[in-house]
Order: C-alpha cells, then structure tokens, then sequence
C-alpha cells in the first residue's frame, strides 16, 4: 500500500533564483522499527525561515501557479550567491519538527506501541502530509496532549534548555536574553522563573517590556530607551549575569552587553587592574534577526568571548542520556512551561501565498504559524 | 645600608593629563628569602606601553624638566577619560619584565645561592635601579648569559609559549598569527619550526612577508595584497589552522580570518549544511594596535569564537607547575628560539626623550627598544 504525500520544496537555482512549491512523494511501508506520522502541526520557526528563503529578497516574490499548486518565485541578490553554493539546484524538503499521529507502524513492539497515538517528531521535512520516522524520533505525548500542543516541542523548548544548561556548564549564574519578547523568549521566561534562575530580558520596544512583567519577569530592560545602557548595567549588578544569548546578531547589541557587563563587574571591583576585570563575560549568537555586521568596541577588557550558539551541536556536546533527560521534561511540561501559542494555521498551499509570507517571513515578536499539512481546504 | 633607585613613573590625573617623570625610592635590605637586583636591561613592549602613555594622545606630548629629570606631559582625549578612572592620580611604576645582577641577597640558601647571579625577573616596576624580589620571582639564566639576553624572558617567550599550548589544549593542530613579524611573531615563527608545527603568518607589509621567509616561515600572506583572501584560504586549507591569535583587534581582520577558516573547511565537505561547517574556528585578540571597532561580517557559520586572551589568565590557568615548565623550557633556549633583538639601548632618562617616545611608541615592526637603567650617561 503506502502513503502518497504532499510537501513543501524549496529550490534555489546556481543562477540566483528562489522558488517555492508542493511536491508528492510515496511514503514507503515501514520497516520493522519505523512508523508513519500523519504530521498535523508544524511550526514555522525562525530557523526554518533560513532553509525555505535562503538569502532571497523576499520583497522580490511573485506568484504563480493555482490555488491548489502555488508557486513562489524569487530573487537571491547577486552579492549573496556565495551563501548557497553547498544547496544550488537542489529541491530541498522543509520542516524542522511536528507532531500527529501514528498511521502505520511496523512489526517491532517499540513501532507496534506507538500505532495510533499521538507523536511529536525532529527530523526535516515536516511540512509533509506524511513521514515515514525510527521509533526513537519519535516522542510519546501524554494523554490529553494536542498535536497543535506537541508541534513546537524541540527547536524552541530544547533552545531555552540549551541555553540554562550552558549557563550552568560555563560557571555563570544568571544569564541575558534578547529579543526576549519571542516565542522562545517567553518561554526561557517562563523556564527561569521555573527553576529560580535570575533572567535580564531585552527587548526593543515599551509594550514588548509589559508583556514580559505581566509574565512575571523581573529584570526587564528596553534597548530603544535612552537610558539602555544605565538600565542594562543596573540589572546586571543585580543578577550578576555574565552570560548572555542574542538572537539578532548584528549590530552594536553585544558590545554593549559585554561593556555593561564590565561595568558591573568593575562596580564591586577593589583595585585597579588595567586589563579590566578577571571574570569572563559571554555572549552567544544564536541567530541572525539583524543581518548588519557585528560591531564590537572592545571596551570591556581582555576576559570575554563572542560566539555561535547552534543546538545541534550543543545536543551532540551533551551527549544522548542528558538529551532524553531534557526531551522528557518537554514532554512532562508541554502544556505549561514548554507551551507554545500560534496566530494562524494554515495548509501547505496557504503557507505559499504571499499575503501570509508577508506576515510571517517578518519574524515579527507575537507572531507564529502553524501549518497543518492535512488540514481540510 | 640599602640603595636608592630611580625609576619611571606614570600618573594620569583625573583631570586628563598624562605625566610621565623619574622618582627616587629607597629599596630596604632584603628578608630572608629576598634578593635585590641591578636592573640592566628591560624591554619596552607594546603591553608595557599601555600602563606607561594609557589612553594619551601622544601627539599632543611635550618635554619640561632637565635631561637628567626629564618630565614628558600629554593630554587624554576627554571622551576616552572614563577608561582611566581605576588609577586616576596614582604615581605608577612601570616595566613588566627585566633581567640584571644580585647585588645582595637574604639569609636563607635560595637567596644566597643567587648572589652575584645574572638573573631575569618579573613583577613590574622594572623601570627602575634597583629591585627588591622574593627568589621565587627570579629565574637563573645559563653561564653566558648577559642581561640583556635575558631581559625579554617573559612576555614574549611564555606568549608565544601560550599560543601554542592553548592551541593544543583547544583541539587544534595548527595557528594563525597577525602583526606575525613583530618581535613576538618572529618568535612565534621560530619555536613552531622548532616544534614542528604549522603556522600561517599574516603580515601588513611584503617586506615583512620577505623577512619572516628569510626566517624560515614556510606560510606568509600579506594582508595589503589584492589577492588576500584567497592567499589566506589556500595557506589555512594546506595547514588546517582553526585558531587564530591576533595583535591588532580592530577592523575586519578577525571577520577576514574566521571567513576564510570557513571556506577551507567547506572546500572540502561532502555535504550540504546551511549552518556551515561544524568544525569550531576561533579567534582570539591579544592585543589592541588598530583601536578602531572589531566588525564582524558572520559569514562563517555557527560553530565559531571570538574572544580576549591574556598571558596571565592563560598561566593562572594551567597551574604553577607547568609554568614552571615553560619558564625552564624559556631559560634552556633563551639565545636561540627566545632570543630578542633590540634596535636601541636607552637609560631611564633617555627614555623619557620625545624624539624616542616617537620611535617606540609607535610599536613599529622591527622596533623594540631596551633600557638600561643603570646605563652610564
């Protein structure tokens, strides 16, 4: 038998060309430790913007094709075609992560247990109508659980996981976040206060800051006010954070976390040292919300680091047994401290319109779609 | 008895003004396990320049005094004040590291062992006549050894020492210098073939690319040529450098750097991955010559660091005993791989001459001057 299965491709061509589109695919039966997902729910995440879009310019996009079969067409800017040598004129499935229901299992028992329950599943290609997975990529939700609950539970939970872990593993005791008012932002709030952790949220605008409080956060400091840096160093003496994870990456942001964190750690200094203070101070960029370069003064003495912060590599750092640890609390905490809001859901054919690229190509704070790939037209 | 030592001074008011002035101190006879040491000869490195002009224009610097007490006066730019606050009106003694003669030495057998000695020391204020030193603080140098042999024993030496160790420490096999044919970088060049491992000089100028091939450097690229990039590429896919330790900070050399590890690392993947290469590229900053902004294009994946390092929270790091190591290692080769050579022997007053401050200020290649503070005028 089989499954037949619709998908969103996104190719880009070695002459600067970007389209999106449904493909269908035939699911094959599953192997004895394999079972297929009808995928019900799958969040678009920042970090699958990156392999759907590419470097495109999406104020470029056009579209064609039927309601039913659309396709999006773009242009990569010239300068940027450098960026996608490694994909060029490949036509790649997208989706990092999803949950629905097990359809099919094979012979094992471990396949055999998961037939007709409810699954969250890693592993691309989520924006499939089907997916054929091994059993051990497969998390069992707990009764009562929604795929529209389990959908957004790897990328974003095991981030703010990652993130209080490296913390704990790099000797910090307190840690920053910016873009704090995202999706993943609210949920490492929700996490430190969770577990006791000290949080210096950052956000960009005034309302971003009261929604983070009606959260509960208390260490919240706005980066469009004038009085940035005061607030920042303020919290910083407070919490003692010297560690911190930046979402936007470009620009002045990580210079001025770093100095204020200096200036913190230089407020309780007793001697002059002309190398500045001894104690490290971190940032970790862990996306790219801003493309401008990084700019750094280097006014925060000697003992500090910059770098990227990728999950998978983290995850692979940590090694599988302290992995399942983290991915069982997600599902222990998936309807509260792990629970993740949408704004829209949509099909596959309407995740490829241009009026909701529009909205959530943006990225913007508050908003996060959900795309059923077997939801009803 | 005791002597009396004249010695450097530098004091910053925190009105803005930089002085810098020769004082007089009375050294006390030494304890027990003390000795006291005829400075003759202590370089003027580019970390000793820090503490000696701090954040001065020294365009601005002009002579008052007599040329035996000469008094060298410059303004601080008044937007870079607040760097100097932690040692604002403190007369400060200045000079890293020295070598010269025991002139007296306490009771127990250590300090008497030394007397007569020609030994290298560190501690600051090496500036000076005369310096009182626990026997710990002095290493014995070798029959034959003059003290200015071994006067740069220690900045250079374990910095280059340092880098080495830290790259093997940090899961690399080999490294990239900047400022590479600096007095350091000469030593850096000398003790990698020495020790068989791979480094990649950068360099500003083709002369100093010549000079360092002269010496034996088998990968120097020359960051004025129009073909920089791809000659930095080419010479990190032969070594496999992933570590980099730059002298200059600024610009967008550590970005060019991180860039070009990049694609090295990816001429030779098998597949595509759009977080890049999962290879870690590092890059440490030692040292400050373009005090202009680090910029930081990310163009070089996720798996990448940046950060300061510092030759003493590098040495508090391993632990005393394999200091000691590098320090013995230091002694054995002090006339072949840690050999300094210096373009001008000063006095202390002589040292304070404009016309001088305008040659080793400018911590030109190929410069390093000495000083001698028991030199006869």
């Amino acid at each position: 038998m089989g499954f037949s299965s619709q998908q969103i491709r996104s190719t880009i061509t070695s002459g600067g060309q970007l389209e999106l589109s449904l493909a269908t695919v035939d699911i094959s039966d599953p192997g004895a430790d394999e079972v297929v997902v009808r995928i019900e729910a799958s969040p678009i995440n920042p970090s699958d913007l990156g392999l759907l879009f590419g470097p495109a310019d999406m104020k470029t996009a056009s579209a064609s094709g039927s309601s039913d079969e659309p396709v999006i067409n773009a242009e990569i800017p010239p300068k940027l075609l450098g960026l996608i040598a490694g994909r060029a004129d490949q036509s790649l499935p997208v989706g990092n992560e999803g949950a629905g229901v097990v359809v099919a299992a094979g012979d094992s028992e471990a396949a055999q247990a998961l037939l007709g329950k409810i699954v969250s599943v890693i592993g691309g290609a989520m924006y499939s109508q089907f997916r054929l997975m091994k059993t051990g990529q497969c998390l069992l939700l707990p009764e009562g659980t929604t795929p529209a609950d389990g959908a957004s539970w790897f990328v974003n939970p095991l981030t703010a996981l990652g993130m209080v872990e490296t913390m704990r593993l790099e000797g910090h005791s307190a840690l920053v976040h910016t873009a704090a008012a995202s999706n993943l932002g609210q949920m490492l709030n929700k996490l430190c206060i969770q577990d006791g952790i000290d949080l210096v949220n950052i956000v960009r605008r005034p309302e971003h800051a009261d929604l983070l409080r009606g959260m509960g956060a208390k260490h919240v400091v706005d980066s469009s006010a004038e009085t940035f840096e005061d607030d920042l160093t303020a919290a910083l003496s407070v919490t003692g954070a010297t560690i911190a994870f930046d979402a936007t990456g470009g620009g002045k942001l990580a210079s001025q976390i770093l100095m204020c964190m200096e200036a913190a750690q230089n407020a309780n200094a007793k001697e002059y040292s002309r190398d500045g203070s001894t104690t490290h101070k971190q940032v970790y960029i862990y996306g790219g919300l801003e493309r401008s370069p990084t700019v750094l003064n280097r006014n925060f003495g000697m003992a500090w680091g910059l770098g990227g912060w990728l999950l998978m590599q983290f995850l692979e750092k940590i090694g599988a047994e302290d992995v399942q640890k983290l991915r069982s609390r997600v599902a222990a905490e998936i309807k509260t401290t792990f629970a993740s809001h949408y704004t829209k859901e949509v099909s596959l054919a309407e995740a490829l319109q241009l009026d909701e690229i529009a909205v959530y190509g943006k990225q913007a704070t508050g908003q996060k779609y959900l795309i059923n790939p077997n939801k009803a037209s």
